[in-house]
């Protein structure tokens, strides 16, 4: 199967959707809104114009298929997201359900007959800028939605999650059951292609990624020290209780054990985003008594988000003894990794190899619905097509070659996926 | 010289004055306001009752000596200020002056003459609580006062501090000309009696400090530290452009240099009272792109400071390499430390061990008026007295028989002083 001739075919499919969700500085796309219905309508055409067939599923997302291929049993699944964050880019999701549209056109076109049936899902809601929740679409397929998520309010208009997915057809009773709204057991894979949204790709020059896993990640929202406040002139250093200086001594701690594990060929990103004095106390000219900050670790591996959490509360012991202070911890939140399919991950380098196109295995540090059927126990994996300038801004930048790459391998790993699972 | 059967007279002293001046919660002696004067009052009363003279000098501060000791030549001078924070304790200050009157009603009493005339001085505004701005009354003295710090208006009414030295008789022409309003070489040395406004003999278990010098600093109000901000899941460390962890690190570092230094008997303290993130940017989920933070360190060396500044610096460096950030420094701003008088606090020294009193040299990490005259060329030195949770707080509390120590050592000192300096 080539998909090369295609190229012309997705430049102008991607250059008709951005004019059409273009808001003069990128492209809005509301989760079950404007952008993303005038996005699946234009598709729908698209599709339809292919010869392919579009419907929706019980949770309001579309899929597309080859209604002359009406072959019972396991199907796969290969698409993406049709929202995007205000103002972010075109292909951001975009890209993954033109890739699939464009593997069933080429399959279509060149007589190619599939390992098994494919569909070609655009998932609405994906975006957590619109409702404060990730992956509604897929979340509503797997029974995930809760009351709570489905009284959430759209941000521009306060529409609930219940109200949009009921105005585009979904089955709100089941979604408000937690029902799931299909069989696992009959999807034989899920595919996705996807825009890598960090600078690596770039910045180590390669065109395709095979994604070896989905961090998951522990978090504190906000973890206090609690130290003394003093005249700094003083108060020498031993009778001190800095929390300023215990938080630092704690940031350097954990960055120093993350590059030893690096060193180790462990998977893991360490974040303290927020970290603050207390403005209504703080001075230059004054020991700080109080300081809080945020972390987050982020990994493919469960068993490494908790050794180094351990790390974390092990570190803090050490550093009260040391310097006199007490560090006090919020909710601690979890979400679980997701292991993308050895075996389909190895179909995908192959490919790669057999095209003699330069890829790396490398973690997706960002979600996907592809979390989603991971963790569901479908066997999944992800394509990632270099793009510069990460995502969820105008100035995301792909080029339509590496995207014809990407799509290339996605196809290439479709074909060659065995009609049943390796047995282990 | 005998002063331990002053003590009730020192106990009443100040029982007195703090119920004058009480506020409810501590004491308030504003600077050149109703507190301070009422203090000055009390105190004018009292030593006229005990045969002293009590004149006021050009700066508006009161000089209390004995009229009957008329000699001619170099004098001694001793005292510290009358004035207090808002809510602050009754010895910060007080003790000093009190002190300065028990050894003059001592030698008085006991017919002792001491090695010169001795004056106390009750200086004004001392607190920079009230206009912004430290060491007003020793400073008009010396002539330090500039037209701006003429301007500076009291916090609670607004009075300017020229008007307010105008009100109590100063000699606002001379002071605004900037004159010196006295001869330091008519000064033969400054002694200065204060609680210790840090936690140092507390722990250390020791009722008298010989005062090794004043510490003085350099600052910076911020430092600014400029990274990139970028989605926390996706970037790996190596492509990182972190400003909290440059920031923590560079803290870190600047850490172990002091720990260091200590540990060859430098005098440091280094203290960065103020640490934040952007609030309107930052995210648990944000690599930090920007941090500022505060940078001070005190020593009673100018080498030390210039010295730990260039390690600052260097530090600095060797982290925009190492990670990829940028530092942008404010104004630097520099006090000099002041030296106390090395044979006075030999002087000091000797007497304690004479009177088999517990002692050590300790540095002051707050100023004191004690450090213009320093820094001004006459022999200063200062007695620490031991005192619990540190000043500008209604919670210090010094022992009486500390002080009455610490004003033994002081006068056993005073009356040891050669009149002429020892030629070095």
């Amino acid at each position: 199967m080539e998909l090369q001739s295609l190229q012309p075919l997705a430049q102008q499919l991607f250059a008709d959707i951005r004019a059409l969700t273009f808001d003069g500085v990128g492209v809005t796309r509301a989760s079950y809104g404007a952008g993303e219905n005038a996005c699946a309508r234009h598709l729908e055409a698209f599709a339809r114009a292919e010869g392919l067939e579009v419907t929706t599923d019980r949770a309001g997302n579309f899929v597309y298929r080859d209604p002359a291929d009406t072959r019972q049993g396991p199907v796969i699944w290969t698409g993406s997201h049709l929202d995007s964050v205000p103002q972010g880019g075109n292909y951001d999701g975009l890209a993954g359900i033109v890739a699939g549209l464009l593997v069933l056109i080429a399959a279509k076109r060149q007589g190619v007959t599939l390992p098994a049936p494919l569909q070609v899902i655009g998932f609405r809601g994906e975006e957590s800028a619109w409702f404060g929740k990730a992956y509604m679409g897929s979340g509503a397929l797997w029974g995930k939605l809760t009351a709570a998520d489905l009284a959430l309010q759209r941000r521009e208009d306060g529409v609930t999650l219940g109200d949009a997915l009921a105005a585009c057809g979904a089955d709100l009773a089941a979604i408000a059951r937690q029902d799931k709204l299909f069989n696992p057991a009959d999807i034989r894979a899920y595919v996705e292609l996807h825009i890598e949204q960090g600078p690596v790709m770039v910045a180590r020059e390669i065109p395709v990624g095979v994604v070896s896993g989905i961090r998951g990640n522990v978090r504190h929202n906000k973890i206090e020290c609690f130290g003394e406040a003093q005249h700094s002139g003083v108060v020498p250093r031993w009778l001190r209780k800095d929390a300023v200086f215990a938080v630092s001594d704690l940031i350097v701690r954990l960055d120093t054990h993350w590059r030893a594990l690096l060193e180790r060929g462990t998977d893991l990103v360490v974040t303290c985003g927020v970290v603050q004095t207390n403005p209504a106390e703080h001075s230059i000219s004054r020991v700080p008594g109080y300081a809080h900050f945020s972390f987050e670790a982020r990994s493919k591996s469960s068993d490494t988000l908790e050794a180094f959490y351990q790390l974390v509360q092990a570190e803090m012991a050490s550093i009260e003894r040391e310097r006199g202070v007490k560090f006090q911890l919020d909710r601690r939140l979890l979400s679980e990794p997701a292991v993308t399919d050895p075996q389909l991950c190895d179909l995908m380098a192959k490919a790669c190899r057999e095209r003699g196109i330069a890829h790396e295995r490398i973690p997706s540090g960002a979600g996907h619905d592809a979390a989603l059927f991971a963790n569901g126990g479908v066997p999944s994996a992800m394509v990632f097509v270099r793009n510069q300038h990460g995502s969820h801004n105008p100035h995301e930048a792909m080029e339509l070659s590496d995207f014809m790459l990407g799509t290339q391998v996605m196809a290439d790993t479709i074909a060659a996926i065995p009609v049943a699972p390796a047995s282990v």
